[in-house]
């Protein structure tokens, strides 16, 4: 009887589960903290998991009393009760994590003029009587006209179907909320206007509720897109969906049922109702945002990466499945390219850099790198695929930023200093752990500049045929197996690093900049703002400049998405950035292989032509 | 062990059955026609019907083979395995009938300049390569815009979700439906572009498809309205829906589903497809309107009879369950009141009375019969609640206008003369026939003025402690139950003539006209199509004008639909015909109780501020 692989989405972990050890079991000797307030009985049903691929034990009889047949056809178990049979995908779902997952909401705080694109107006009506028993809708566009000299034509269809109960209600009285010529709802006259902006990540999803009335955040959340348990990075989703049809309104339910419970989230925190949202922006990479829409994503993945659209857009949110004011649209900004989004557009429009006079690079770090050159108003970009190994992804014992994963590390001699999130014992390594383990290996001379792990250091050891670095052993974990950093792993850095600076030294070459010319290097995104610099420009990620260059901005997307959210400008300025931004193939520059070939190696180096030359 | 009383729907026919007895072999008896193939074996499939209210035996194994256990929950049944077990309301749906319901498509045909409110525009675009990697959607704006100077904002979110496939698989050539500044769908280059017009009745739906590039009308089909089993009238429906608000959404569902059978129908006949459908016109009255879009309707039935929306609509048709083309629209034409609708518009569209001189009477005759006087532009309506008696609702023996149902009737001496559709064995009697009957009645002495049954003929009888005249006995049906007019039937005629006379008086005493001033009336809808108008006029439903006065015109609501289909110009008259009606509110016009009791007088007379004058 062997064990099985089970891999715990979407905290990404993975480990060996025995056949006679219950999901739960495995789970908490992994350090995946599911929740379970019975201890095991299955009469909680606190640990609900749901199995996405192999096959597992039969339900119990408290599973069937937890599950409807429809549920269990889904997959849906508890795991206290389950025991695997095979190897095992599995997704954990929030409500059933016994400690949420860390994500990126904070970013700039930017002074705007407030625009928003809906607006409230107070109305009177009269009530209608037999001498004037003109219809509730016309009776409101006429008030709107009278009142407020406004020629409104429409009113959105589901606001009209709840007309009647709500004038007669309200006594008359109401506020008619407006975008363009649509009243797109009627609330009372207390009410207030509230706005979401989305930002959308292919990892992670981040949601702003705000105050249109003064352009204050009210509250900010982020949580996992639910998508990673299909796919980890956006073209295995692509893939699926190519497969299957199918998958494709799957990953657009999962992704509108995650926005529909942040939004509830965010609501309960501000004291307010979903329904009071009356204007939504959404920010996200083409393929998230061609996903969430239900657009062909198949061309994205293809040459030569063609969107099936660019320009920015205006939904009814109910025909997302989004369940805010249901007259509401969801205004989702420009893309640029098939790999260049919305929510880079919403970083250039927050971190203001296309308005930099001197050469600025800004970059998005995530599973796949934005990279933008700017200068004098005018933009190129850049997509890197730098791959899942920053998120933790295709490490070994990589992991995402959640309890207990190794988020700073230092070597010092013999032993490794580090510090967990929450404190908690280290369960797995993530990105910004990673990334410092990377520099720390190299600058002990542990690894050479070319990556490989040299035979020169207690923890370096032999295992299962790979050399590879042990950070805690299994004495140091009291038993459970060690956390190490393999050959391999190092290998899948390398490549992740080499993209990035791949990207920045075709953009520097193709606008004919020096390195040294850059005056700012802007980093966004939830990898970038937990880096340490220092370490990322030791490795040659970034290239060498001083360190006050650098600014690390937070979710700038998100920011962006807000912008967009309360200001009309915004909107045009966005669709101007993109219009602007010239974006460059990588695979098409010369130089590139030979670039990425020299952006490989470790250590501090200019790479010009293609060629790599140390720095004295 | 007592008979039950079922009631088969739409067909309106109504009789005792047997406890021994099976559905089939009652609907037999009673001549409403249930397909059967197997001759009662429960093989067939072919007599499926729906039980909507009592109970009825269990289930047989040939009927859980038939029909899914929702459709089982749903009360679907097979005819000839059911038995009744208490009174019993069914739906035959049209595809268990054996012939189908008379429904009137023809109406007046008139030339009107094409000026359909949606274009097609052939492009040919450039395909996408890595140098000119543009979207889509974006690159066929711009191509609207290069090649036809057209300044397109939008794509319709359902059609670019098919562009890609579709743009390729055309190898980049294709037509684009374009409407306002948006484009609605993506068709090939040799594409037709068809439009359908729907006039939706209270007990009949009539639907035509229309070719939008020469104004053709390729196919026209009428069919029952599914609602009817869920009331006859109007007002029996709202009162459903204000009981339980479920029943709002089945009967919107019921429609949507009849309207997507009857455009599949009329495709079928016209070899074209649904999706070839880029643009619809619904016309009905205002009860009917707001039920199919889901708007509330409770106010429609209190005073002050307030509608929920009277302006002209357009409305994405899949917002309203229509499987046409994705993107297309739903043109709704202006409601005029509460109980006055789009489909009276409509009507007065098409027949051009609005622009006519000298006084016209315009009737729109049904269960709720529309009356306007126009005279130099000016236009009055009211709206009479004449009720089913004259769709064969509420009498005796009445029964839609179906195979076997008397719609024509001579009374010779003893004998009777009659006519039946489709010349089958009399079942029951049809409003033109319970016209023809009142006014023979009437013309032979047998009923006097008032409306009273004398005993002075061979064929009046007292049945059942009422008097009644027999049309067709017992011996004459071959033993089964013999077809009479009773007392009851009269009166119940009385007050549907007495309504409409009423609303005639009412408007010309309100705009001062006399009734021989009248120089035209015109006379639409399906039964006003039927009638005799010599027996009309007898029995003093409509006033004593030289029959060259009367114009019947049939399905002129549909025709008027038709025009607004291909012609903005014609929609933008509807808007204009509907703002500048007079509604007058029947009930509160001066004399209107006296006018109602000297109308419900048979014979011919005049009526003059609420005083009957014989005619010398």
């Amino acid at each position: 009887m062997t064990a099985c692989t089970i891999d715990f989405e979407p905290v990404g972990r993975r480990g060996k589960c025995q056949r006679n050890e219950s999901l739960l079991a495995c789970a908490r000797r992994l350090g995946v903290g599911i929740s379970s307030i019975c201890g095991g009985k299955g009469t909680c049903h606190a640990c609900k998991v749901q199995v996405l691929s192999g096959t597992v034990s039969k339900p119990t009889s408290s599973e069937l009393e937890a599950f409807t047949s429809q549920e269990l056809k889904g997959g849906w178990r508890l795991a206290c009760q389950t025991y695997p049979t095979s190897d095992c995908k599995l997704t954990v779902p929030p409500e059933s994590m016994t400690t949420a997952q860390r994500t990126q909401v904070e970013g700039l705080e930017i002074t705007v003029q407030l625009e928003p694109p809906v607006k409230a107006y107070r109305l009177q009506l009269a009530a209608p009587s037999l001498s004037a028993p003109h219809a509730d809708a016309d009776r409101l566009l006429e008030a709107l006209n009278q009142q407020h000299q406004l020629h409104c034509g429409k009113v959105d269809i589901d606001t009209m179907r709840t007309l009647l109960p709500k004038l007669r209600s309200w006594n008359w009285e109401c506020q008619a909320i407006v975008r363009n010529d649509e009243v797109i709802a009627l609330v009372p006259w207390s009410n207030r206007q509230l706005g979401l902006a989305i930002d959308l990540g292919t990892t992670k999803i981040a949601g702003y509720l705000v105050d249109l009335s003064d352009g204050r955040t009210l509250a900010a959340k982020g949580r996992m897109n639910p998508q990673i348990s299909y796919g980890e990075d956006i073209i295995s989703r692509i893939n699926g969906v190519i497969k299957s049809p199918d998958e494709g309104v799957r990953l657009r339910k999962l992704v509108a049922e995650a926005l529909n419970q942040l939004s509830v989230e965010l609501c309960t925190e501000a004291n307010a109702n979903a329904e009071e949202i009356v204007e939504a922006v959404v920010v996200g990479n083409t393929a998230m945002h061609h996903l969430f829409l239900g657009l062909p994503v198949r061309q994205l993945a293809l040459p030569p990466f063609v969107p099936a659209v660019s320009r920015a857009l205006d939904i009814k949110a109910h025909d997302l499945g989004l369940h805010i004011a249901p007259g509401a649209y969801v205004h989702l900004l420009p893309n640029i390219a098939g790999f260049v989004g919305a929510d880079h557009v919403a970083m250039l429009l927050a971190t203001e850099v296309w308005q930099a006079e001197g050469p600025v690079l800004a970059l998005d770090i995530g599973t796949n790198t934005e990279v933008s050159l700017a200068s004098n108003g005018r933009i190129s970009t850049v997509s890197c695929a730098s791959g899942p190994a920053f998120e933790g992804g295709h490490i070994k014992d990589g992991m995402r930023a959640a309890t207990g994963a190794i988020e700073r590390l230092r070597i010092a001699d013999d032993s490794i200093q580090y510090q967990t999130i929450d404190q908690a014992p280290p369960i797995g390594i993530c990105g910004s752990g990673i990334l410092d383990a990377l520099s720390q290996l190299y600058l002990a001379g542990i690894i050479d500049e070319g990556g490989r792990i040299m035979d020169n250091h207690p923890r370096v050891r032999t295992y299962k045929g790979q050399r590879e670095f042990v950070l805690v052993s299994k004495k140091e974990r009291d038993g459970h197996p060690a956390i190490s950093i393999t050959q391999q792993d190092i290998r899948e850095l390398q490549l992740a690093k080499a993209a990035i600076r791949t990207g920045i030294q075709v953009l520097l070459e193709t606008k004919g900049c020096a390195e040294e010319e850059i005056k700012q290097v802007i980093i966004a995104g939830a990898f970038g703002s937990y880096i340490d610099i220092a370490n990322a420009v030791t490795i040659g990620m970034l290239p060498l400049l001083p360190l006050s260059c650098f600014q690390q901005v937070g979710n700038a997307a998100g920011m962006g998405a807000k912008l967009a959210l309360i200001s009309l400008s915004k909107r045009a300025e966005a669709q101007a950035i993109a219009s602007r931004v010239k974006y460059i193939e990588l695979a098409s520059a010369p130089n590139f292989e030979q670039t990425f070939i020299q952006a490989s190696y470790l250590g501090q180096y200019r790479i010009i032509d293609g060629r790599r030359e140390e720095i004295d």
